[in-house]
């Protein structure tokens, strides 16, 4: 007998509305061009630097928190076990070293019962926006442009996002407090505001001293929390550093968003949140911190303390400081940054219509292009020219074509970044003169054209949507 | 000048209704009664079996994975510092090693595409209750009493939680059909129904064969999904196994929520979903598990490939099957769960009041008791008798107290379950002599009576939400 064809067991719009927009299908969208195209160049890729990546390095981290734990903590080899291998602490059980570590780095001061350790950044913020959207009036504000992991988790929470535009010093503290404003005659209640305020993806903007201490008090004046998210701060392109937020913060203002995968490893999955936030309840205040741990015992119940483990051995291999474990990272960032906008300079001079603002350190610049950058665009800069890179309109909630592209300089050594601009200024060149896509080929076929260069890329393998859209 | 008590930054009622719910505050206050009864026996645990456990073990499995790589993948050293190290593909790094498991230890053939490697079971379920619910109108229903985690995290996306009585048998589905239809009736939409066939938690029941089958047939009828919890499925008190739904599972009826917190090491938080089911959708049919890999994408990104390799690696010792890595354990759980109910038999006589069915297999066994069980009663317990045991009220949707308990068999050593059962028996004869709770110090202020008994236990450490109420 041939069986009849089956029917689909579901529709889309049987499933939560997120799951068909847009904004999560570019991702896979990203992964199908990069994996069709395993020769293209990677200047979209926003995962770190891998050069000095070594897995015997995980084995020596993790026998250094064993040690720590038997002779620091005094804990008996039982113990040693149940830490690493057990259910565990939903807040973590490398709290301490990471408050040690934010005073060490950042001047942050924090009882380390206000940490949650996370699956990541992208968990924190999870977390901490379901903890804040208790109905459809609750509302994120988020300057903008702004990781795509951010509108995402929102929408898959149902609140919704107000941009606040990011503008020529990365936030503008009047424009955040008309948001706010707007949005209460609107019957919302904007509860926090996201932002990177060190070298923001995908800016790279360093918000100044004096628009931080502002955007304090215009917090306080509307009753905001500020969410801020700092992956990339110990990558100053000049060696200078600013306080964070949170070490300014005197009045609870700030929830940090913190993540290791841009200074340990993104394979650890470790990230966590500071929220010191005082919440009254029945059983007298509470730390926000709490509440967050709450939620998490819903979600993942903890954070895999193997992992909590590669964490903590790098820390206290570096005397607590990732700063410290990070010197030669920092340096190699340095380098690359300068690389990749000495080499835009060259290849793209006053006259060609391509502009970009010098970023402040991080892993990336926004390049002005004068056509539309489409998803089509980029399918064709990899099929056509063996180069990677991102639109800009994943960057916005309500996305449609810029004329703005991301670089990234972080994955790639200094010969493939050559070589990458190379191929990535011929593109241009060729979108100016005929802006038109490209024909396609389907989803799953496999273009048959030879790539400019065929020799494998760092950018080649695993493309995925953390490398196009960048931190988490 | 003094500074002015501060008054609390946030309140409870400006966060998610559910982070205040008696559902999530019990495990806080299971947390607090363990940890200030530190020599109290821990009959509540359901936590693994930890005598066996070693570090060294995570190390030669890191290291068994990356020559798995290497030699059967044909990965080079780059590669394979990425795929253990850098951000990796949202489904998961292990899904061909898993898929291989499922088909050796529990027949069920499956495409390793189909799998989304999770932070453990809850993230699995957490994912798939945020796909299956788009509004207010989808309901799950849930086979109870349930692991807390269930309805936690169905509270967490607001949807509603209709109990299907467990029964003699595991489940009844004809009390599916109803509470099904009637939801129908009330204007919901009933997605999917949540239940552990073998050996539930906490009624230790199997559900047979010919019910399963049943069960399959009444869900294509109401054109529901099975989500089918299988923790403790390789633990058989008779060393016989029953095939999993998913096994049975023709019309693809069933999302099977996998773990191996039991079977490897809670630590790892590794589980999984198989989600094969087609769903319709503008580009074409896709799998379910390429949503739930969306919404994980927002949610956690990827689950850490480092303690996936701790898993790959036990598995690949073991020629891929769990089955052969955990014949010590399955022995030695056989052995605890007779113990503990030829303990019960010789402390309860039939004329005691307390009554109990005999499970099939797993950890836990429900015991009736001739008076109301609160968690009053159970800060009782530890403090007098030095004995924890998880109260039966907190695995319904709607807590109140029942005359139920949850003891567990997989924490403690032989000597101790011994102990813990004579403190059980005091307990319950004082108890059913006079029900009133004691009064009780005030939560973070420490009790100074001596213990029964000072000895440290199995369960003195860590105790969690995760070991009152099981699965996770």
């Amino acid at each position: 007998m041939t069986a009849a064809p089956q029917p689909a067991d579901l529709a889309l719009e049987h499933l939560h509305p997120a799951l068909g927009e847009d904004l999560l299908t570019s991702i896979t969208f990203f992964n199908e061009v990069a994996g069709r195209h395993p020769g293209a160049l990677s200047l979209a890729a926003g995962s770190p630097n891998e050069s000095r990546y070594d897995v015997a390095d995980v084995h020596t981290a993790i026998d250094r928190f064993c040690d720590y734990l038997r002779e620091e903590l005094g804990y008996d080899e039982r113990r040693v076990r149940r830490t690493l291998l057990q259910y565990g602490r939903t807040k973590g059980v490398v709290h301490d070293l990471i408050a040690r570590h934010l005073r060490a780095d950042e001047g942050i001061t924090v009882d380390p019962e206000a940490l949650v350790v996370t699956v990541g950044f992208q968990e924190a913020l999870f977390l901490t926006l379901r903890a804040l959207r208790r109905d459809h009036r609750d509302a994120l504000l988020a300057v903008t442009p702004a990781f795509v992991g951010v509108t995402g988790a929102a929408r898959l929470l149902e609140m919704p996002v107000l941009p606040v535009e990011a503008g020529p010093r990365g936030v503008d503290p009047d424009c955040l407090a008309r948001t706010a404003r707007a949005a209460r005659e609107a019957g919302l209640r904007p509860r926090a505001c996201y932002l990177v305020p060190d070298f923001a993806n995908p800016t790279g903007i360093r918000v100044p001293l004096g628009i931080r201490e502002e955007l304090l008090r215009t917090a306080a004046a509307e009753d905001i929390l500020l969410l801020e998210d700092n992956p990339y701060g110990l990558f100053p392109l000049d060696g200078a550093r600013l306080p964070t937020l949170k070490a300014l913060d005197t009045g609870r203002r700030v929830v940090y968003l913190g993540t290791v995968s841009k200074t340990v490893y993104p394979g650890t999955r470790v990230g966590y949140v500071v929220a010191d936030q005082t919440v009254a309840g029945p059983g007298g205040p509470r730390l926000l911190a709490e509440y967050l741990a709450r939620a998490k015992s819903m979600v993942t119940v903890n954070t895999s303390p193997i992992a909590q483990a590669v964490v903590a051995g790098r820390l206290l291999t570096h005397g607590g400081s990732l700063a410290a474990a990070n010197r030669h990272e920092a340096e190699s960032y340095r380098l690359a940054l300068s690389q990749l906008l000495n080499g835009l300079a060259r290849r793209f001079p006053a006259a060609s219509g391509v502009t970009w603002t010098p970023p402040d350190g991080g892993f990336f610049v926004t390049v002005a292009v004068p056509f539309d950058v489409t998803d089509e665009l980029l399918a064709r800069s990899a099929e056509e020219f063996g180069v990677l890179w991102s639109p800009l309109h994943h960057f916005y909630s309500s996305p449609g074509p810029l004329r703005l592209i991301r670089l990234s300089c972080s994955a790639l050594t200094a010969a493939e970044t050559d070589e990458a601009l190379d191929r990535f200024a011929e593109f241009v060149r060729a979108a100016g003169r005929d802006p038109a896509p490209a024909r396609l080929p389907h989803a799953g076929q496999t273009a048959t054209r030879p790539l400019p260069e065929g020799r494998p890329s760092a950018g080649a393998e695993g493309g995925t949507g953390e490398k196009v859209t960048g931190s988490s």
